[in-house]
């Protein structure tokens, strides 16, 4: 069951642990309930009875006369199971457990709501918490404040999940000062039963949230919050700000897409497929809430600026050009009628500036102009200090005409004081107001980037015709050998398998071999060695390019046996990969690397040397679609290179894309995958394709054995199996 | 003479023009000396005499009774000439001319303003203005409020120089919003004498002035700001915000380098070598005021946060170590005695965490224990609400710690509400308050940014011993023929008469040269062609390398001769190079530009093909120190590459430096150079040398001509000189 309504939209309220002491939060509780004008029954219940901040309190949840839909209960953590059982027997199926020392708190409070959830889930509840602030819905049916926070509520049509109680509380707070509303919050403490995915899923369809805010410090079901998250943006903003970056992860990697992956990147990752706007910082978080708690989605990306200063109208220029955003280009129209009553040494030229002594009813007749103009997506406002003119009455007047023209976004910038901002606290707005332009632009930004999501395919994932058996031959193999990393060999044979273009290539154990490989394949060749010990072959001598003939060949091969004689390399030689020389500068990289707690992610961007000094690179959750894949190759710089640059050739696209959906697909038919590099991608000089010249494969042992079988004894062939 | 005392610290100030008519600026004027209390002898000056604003006025300047220091002259642009005639008659040496209309307004303006200035020269006198706000000095010896500004000034360390006068006004409102008082403003306008450079030189032995802040939109002299600022910033720091960004300037370029530059990096070079902290916003130049103000520069860059809330001081963990700087490491001493008072739910180590419900003693006690500890240079002091505690209570009680334990920043983060921030604002503070971890953590950024600077050697600029001769002869050659793009081979061989390591070649016109030369240098060897048409060798196959033998040779030099033949371009061959082949994957850029404003700009970073795709390039303006050549190689990405990454040898970096310096010369040298591109500078495999492979030198032909003599005819081969 998924439905929240008894929690969130209950006819009546029994608060287990309700106080007449002060400051506890049992009485906090009570009182909020109280204050908020909670619209159904509550039931206070303590032990004691008698009157709690003016309701009848009952000593036991049995005693209530009526039906109890949610019990929030802030009783003494040992007492939390009885009170569960109690609540059952009751029948209720709604709770919001504030009490704290569970989890969090060790071994024996994990195994303590290790018990409650079971109970939960044996009685058929929904559980919000343990160890939260309570839960909020302001819609004027309900009016249920059911938390501790510090003041009541600002109506509005924010739904917000929170996963700390304490910065929940703080948050709460600072929006309200910034006069952001909300419909609903849910605060899920140790989110035993109740997540962030239950709240989105609850939400997805409640006409009173028109967008959701996530404080999050983890995701639970990555996949499961892709799936919902990607689907609910397509209707509705959600913004998150997700704390606890980390670096830990990525030291152990050995591969390239592994070192330069690591947790965050993952998040990052997830939650742009999702549509989900990131934020870093608490203040973005809340300016891009404000935006979209007083802005519509605009229809394009076309700004106009209105001021009565030039050089805040130009550093907002900056900042519009900045994100990429256009500046609209006002019609004659518009102009003309500007000029019809703004006076001659004011400029109708976007950013169009009223100059200094601008009086407030050009502010509304030049906005009520400009918002009318076709060519106009977006609107700021800006208003400077001026002799004779109140910053508040210049806002109402602004406001006043965007009150009469909703559909376009207007955003006011007023470079004034903080008290200007503490008047508009206490005010009814109907657009979001900022200190600076860069503010201003960001939001914009914010809005045009939901616009863009929106418009976005869905897309798909296709499936490609490929030859399991034979990839799932070679790895088996390496497995029963009790080797994790797949040799160079064996990766690319993988590759090819799942259809991914790799350079034509043999492989040899002896001069014999070498040189029939090489004729067979045409001239020019390159030679590398593929070794069980050896991991970086460069800095060996192992690769020897461009070899022009037959003779060439032979003598490379004959230098490459004696140097690693010498260098005591040689047994872990296994032989030579011949490969057709792919000739082009342009060296890509794309990969696998998998993140514990999210799973395989594919990364794709600028290869060869550059690959760790650049870090020119982009990752993606797997599977793919192919609108993501079509993203991630857009997304590096060196998109360039791959447009060609003076005179070289454009790359392949489709078949770059298609190499990232083959390996998401290789990946997802074999999870065990840990990492995966083909670096180079060589971009073919001659035919744009991209070529996979080299690849290296790591898999999760005990998985992959668990999913192909064989043997992991390190000592036979796969004969003991 | 530099000296404004007259104009800041005036015993007498005329007002000339002054008004009783309410909402002009000459009434104003005469309100704001009133009520800020002016120490010296206010002279109101208007044809109808009478009382003005509580003074005697005068009908002419000549009839004041005493002497006048300071002139602030508000009348009518047509007036102006006539009352410094009469200023001067009265023998006053301090203009404020705030009177509009001038260069502003166009030609006839312009031509004013020229009478002006010759008058204010001629008469030894020194003026701010016109077009301006007015000028400001808070010193209690001297109070005065020379400007039109909406509020009275804050007292405080702050010298502010704006541009613009109208944004001077809306800066003057927010800063006093935001608590951050003045030493001395002075609000240049259209700097007709007094501009950025003279306040600059003012100031920089003002024990007044403890920052400079700088609101610019151009800059008058930057070689001269350079000097001032490199000097001053050794002692005081200036912050500066450069408006009017634009991507005019580079659209015309032909180079790498040209292209890749343009007037804002110009700016961003010339800032950070003077080490003038640039701020893009006015939200981060506040900021950052406001840091500067309430902190000493600190001893290192070790950090301490302590919080009342975990989750924020994790946020601010995050941002501070983004920025590149230390956690500190708590002493086992300071933790010893953190122990002993805090709860034992607390954190002692660094964030260290208080817990919710810390009561402000605790807040006392942890930040006198935690300032005393040798291991902490800053700290952060983290405040999320908490039941019962008033933040302002907190704040003042942190205040008071802080007063007693002056010498290190301390900066509080207080997540509350605006309504805070308006009481801060009425209060007297010693150190910044923010809403928001990131902010704290820009001011540390800043702070140390200060420290860093002033530790950094001045560095000298080095005369290296080079063939002007050559060099000259060069040059000339190709000014006389009307060529202001030098040919490949000439312009390796200016730079190789400046010692800039190039490598070995010879310029061969038929195929006997071309075999006689390649033997010489030996194979294998690299052949380019020289052309006086084609610019971009490469796209027409002009560039042939790893050329292993004399009939290889003869076989490439025949190809390209019938390519070219084809595309009927042999005619602009003026032959080709014969170079030796250097072996290396480093391909590195250096170069200079030109900008219009300040003059050649030297370039650094990542070459070949990545050049304009990955713009890993760094910019200084001519002429370097050694220090800024070794800043300039270290602040690339690719200074990784150069460090030498996995098995490649470590690059010579003074050899770099070298080169950077030589060439830094060179267009000190010859300032008619206009772009000048070195790429690749190629990294020796071998001995980790840069060496110049490929070269281009433009020249401003007029410029050249003057310098060099030689004609410009086009026709001629120098004969009709």
């Amino acid at each position: 069951m998924n439905n929240l309504d008894k929690i969130m939209k209950p006819k009546s309220v029994a608060v287990i642990g309700a106080s007449t002491k002060p400051k506890t939060i049992g009485s906090e509780i009570m009182q909020r309930l109280r204050d908020y004008k909670f619209k159904g029954n509550i039931y206070p219940i303590n032990p004691k009875g008698g009157m709690i901040e003016g309701f009848q309190a009952y000593t036991n949840i049995n005693e209530v006369p009526g039906d109890v839909d949610l019990a929030i209960i802030v009783v003494n953590a040992k007492f939390v199971l009885d009170t569960i059982d109690q609540c059952h027997q009751k029948g209720i199926k709604g709770l919001c457990i504030i009490t704290a020392g569970f989890k969090e708190t060790g071994a024996a409070g994990a195994e303590m709501e290790k018990e409650l959830l079971a109970k939960v889930k044996e009685y058929g509840m929904r559980c919000v918490g343990p160890n939260c602030l309570g839960v909020l819905n302001t819609n004027p049916e309900v009016s249920m404040d059911g938390t501790f926070a510090e003041s009541l509520p600002v109506r509005g049509d924010i739904g917000f999940v929170s996963q700390s109680g304490a910065l929940g509380g703080g948050i709460l707070n600072i929006l309200k000062d910034l006069n952001v509303g909300f419909a609903q919050f849910i605060s899920i403490g140790n989110q035993a039963d109740v997540n962030a995915e239950t709240a989105l899923e609850y939400w997805e369809n409640e006409d009173d949230v028109k967008q959701i805010l996530l404080y999050m410090e983890s995701i639970q079901n990555p996949q499961n919050f892709r799936k919902l998250a990607s689907r609910i943006t397509k209707k509705k903003p959600i913004v998150a700000l997700k704390a606890g970056r980390s670096a830990a992860g990525a030291s152990a990697a050995s591969s390239h897409t592994g070192s330069l992956a690591g947790a965050d990147k993952a998040a990052n990752a997830l939650l742009a497929q999702s549509g989900v706007i990131r934020e870093y910082s608490l203040k973005n978080l809340f300016a891009t809430a404000k935006v979209f708690s007083n802005c519509p989605i605009p229809k394009g990306d076309r700004v106009a600026i209105i001021t009565n200063s030039g050089g805040p109208g130009i550093m907002a220029t900056d900042a519009i050009c900045e994100y990429g955003l256009q500046m609209a280009k006002i019609t004659d129209a518009t102009k003309e009628k500007l000029r019809s009553f703004l006076p001659s040494a004011a400029s109708v030229k976007n950013p169009i500036d009223m100059i200094a002594s601008a009086p407030i009813e050009h502010y509304q007749q030049t906005l009520e102009t400009v918002i009318a103009d076709e060519n106009v997506d977006m609107i700021v406002v800006i208003y400077l200090p001026f002799l004779g003119l109140k910053d508040i009455d210049v806002a109402r007047a602004v406001m006043e005409i965007k009150a009469k023209n909703p559909s376009k976004p207007v955003l006011g910038v007023f470079m004034t004081t903080s008290s200007f901002f503490s008047e508009l606290s206490n005010m009814n707005v109907n657009m979001p107001f900022f200190m600076y332009a860069e503010e201003a632009a960001e939001g914009l930004h914010r809005l045009n980037q939901q616009r863009l999501w929106q418009q976005r395919p869905v897309g798909t994932m296709p499936k490609y015709d490929v030859d399991r058996n034979k990839a799932e031959k070679i790895m088996r193999q390496s497995i029963e050998e009790g080797r994790d990393q797949l040799t160079t060999r064996e990766s690319i044979d993988v590759l090819d398998a799942y259809g991914i273009r790799v350079c034509k290539s043999g492989f040899a154990t002896n001069i014999d071999e070498v040189v029939k490989i090489g004729n067979s394949i045409g001239y020019p060749v390159v030679m590398k060695m593929t070794s069980k010990t050896t991991s970086h072959k460069t800095d060996v001598g192992g690769v020897r390019i461009n070899i022009q003939s037959e003779e060439q060949l032979r003598n490379e091969y004959n230098d490459l046996i004696e140097k690693l004689t010498q260098k005591g390399l040689i047994d872990g030689l296994e032989g030579v990969i011949i490969q057709e020389m792919v000739k082009g500068n342009r060296e890509m990289v794309c990969g696998i690397a998998t993140d514990p707690q999210y799973g395989p992610m594919m990364m794709f961007g600028l290869g060869g040397v550059f690959i760790e000094v650049m870090k020119d690179v982009t990752f993606r959750i797997a599977p793919l679609t192919d609108i993501d894949a079509k993203e991630m190759i857009k997304s590096v710089k060196a998109y360039k290179l791959l447009e060609g640059a003076r005179g070289t050739k454009p790359a392949q696209m489709e078949q770059i894309e298609e190499t990232l959906l083959r390996l998401s697909q290789l990946v997802s038919d074999y999870p065990f995958i840990d990492e995966l590099d083909i670096n180079p991608l060589l971009i073919s000089e001659k035919t744009g394709e991209g070529i996979a010249v080299d690849g290296r494969i790591k898999v999760r042992m005990k998985e992959a054995q668990e999913q192909l079988g064989g043997c992991t004894c390190g000592a036979c062939a796969g004969c003991c199996k």
